[in-house]
């Protein structure tokens, strides 16, 4: 039996599932803290891989999430923020030297985008954008089926696009991004600085260490405050939506990340927005927007159809090779 | 031989051109006024057609090029703005009803993003946005050397994307968006405003009838507030770049238009502005900008291209049936 290994690797673990070829139900899963006394995480990410190396099958190719900046068609991690010693890391090289078997790199928002498209929210549509908020706001888009790469790898930063000129400082340094209005991140400092200027609200005892999901909370129970951080937050979003569906006109959005799962308080006013600043209406004929349906899962299975698509592309070059051989007799 | 006619329908005129097989070199060509005393646009539009008709050599396919909103898919224009009667037209279905051949529709933004990939500036680009900056701001988008036309060909409308949140209006009606900011409409509605606050300026005596030509021209002769206002309008251009550039990751930006050719009082503050918002200077590497180089040629010559995809296309259809006809025997 022929299997594919798929990884993902976040801040705080590390997630390695082996796959069988025809199936979305690993053979065998294990997550280990990214950090630990034994070993670089580098080491340690190669030792689990080792662990559940099939004994009697053999890997097709290995799908590998990482957190952004990365350049997949590189095999290239930037600047890992949460892992030490991970600048200009060669991932890719540095697995397929280990393992001998050919190795495909995407980010994570990318591939959780990928994911979902494929095996989640996303399937029997050609053309749709993910986006997932949680503290930060990433995304990846499919367009005709294709996931959308750019360049060098680059592309689908949904969430560092400019809605507000001069706005809140983002993540990311720069000014008035939607990951600075719409992230759980911006729905705390609204509500901590709206509470500090006075505001009366039951989520003053919380006091400045609230967060999204306390704003959330405090919203579904009535909360004036946080109902209006979470529209304020929520209308942003419907802003970008309008803006991606000019940009790509899609059929499907899928939202994933802890905000996602914040009930109406987030998704009516979002939509309200959205449906307000689209130009025209036909961009609103047959969309969809969804919850994202795998979890946790989403990147996971993202790097499994990587892998597999790392696979298949490569069994097709060699079926071309070997007809240009025959032709060539 | 084999020829491809390609038509660009514009507000004011209807261009038709006659291509040979392999060449971008027109072996008939004519323009006529869109709207005239001898019957309706459609009538003028399909006389042209015949009138250029090779007489023996074979037409493969015509490709159209029209002003938006359209759905390329269906072949469909939803609403001509300058031309009578234009709504729900069935264009393609019309053409290919009266010429018997092929017939492909796309977006006059989108024509001339394809036109100037193929053919002109972003010749030997894989990845690449077009702008066009007049009145309106349009677009297109190149990835992996396809034009992004999204779930109903409504993609890449580059020109209507907020910007700043609750803006100047919009020509769509909404606000803030990129071409309510940096279009010449924008340039001179800017300038204007300015004037009637009583600002100095060289352009006090044109007054209300200011436009964004007299205001470059002012800007090049030194005037403060044409300078500034052709900052203002580059600046937001920047911004909107440094957005495509996280969204997109092209490797060519071409900006095609009247308010392109306006020099560096426009390109300087755009370039500084992109600069200074983009989130990382790996989406500068190998970044080229240009002024789009075929000038009222590129969606003529980018119908010429739609037209010869459509035939390829087809040949390859046939070529498939025809192999799928052997292997059933």
């Amino acid at each position: 039996m022929g299997t594919y290994i798929a990884v993902d690797i976040g801040g705080t673990r590390i997630r390695v599932a082996v796959y069988p070829e025809t199936s979305i139900e690993p053979v065998q899963q294990k997550r280990i803290p990214t950090r630990g006394s034994n070993g670089t995480a580098l080491d340690r990410l190669q030792d689990l891989i080792a662990e559940l190396w099939p004994e009697n099958d053999e890997v097709f190719s290995i799908g590998v999430a990482a957190p952004g900046p990365l350049n997949p068609k590189a095999g290239i991690l930037y600047n890992a923020p949460n892992i030490p010693g991970w600048v200009n890391l060669p991932l890719r090289q540095v697995l397929q030297d280990r393992f001998e078997v050919p190795v495909a790199l995407g980010n994570d928002a990318n591939m959780a985008a990928l994911g979902e498209a494929r095996f989640g929210a996303g399937v029997g549509h050609h053309d749709l954008i993910y986006i997932t908020i949680s503290t930060g706001i990433g995304g990846g888009v499919i367009l005709d089926d294709r996931l959308v790469l750019g360049a060098n790898g680059l592309a689908g930063e949904l969430g560092h696009v400019t809605i507000v000129e001069d706005g809140p400082v983002c993540g990311c340094g720069k000014r008035g991004h939607l990951e600075a209005l719409a992230s759980g991140t911006a729905i705390a400092r609204y509500t901590i600085k709206q509470l500090e200027a006075g505001r009366p609200s039951s989520l003053k005892q919380v006091g400045p260490t609230v967060t999204a999901k306390d704003v959330a909370l405090a919203a579904a129970g009535g909360d004036e405050l946080a109902v209006e951080a979470m529209k304020r937050a929520g209308t942003f979003m419907g802003v970008a939506l309008a803006n991606y569906l000019h940009i790509f006109n899609p059929t499907m959005i899928i939202l994933g990340g802890g905000v996602s799962r914040c009930g109406p308080v987030y998704w009516e006013p979002m939509r309200a927005s959205m449906e307000a600043n689209v130009i025209s209406p036909e961009y609103l004929v047959g969309l969809e927007i969804k919850i994202a349906a795998l979890g946790d899962n989403a990147g996971l299975l993202g790097t499994l159809e990587l892998a597999r698509m790392l696979h298949a592309g490569q069994a097709i070059r060699m079926q071309q090779a070997e007809r240009q051989a025959v032709d060539d007799i």
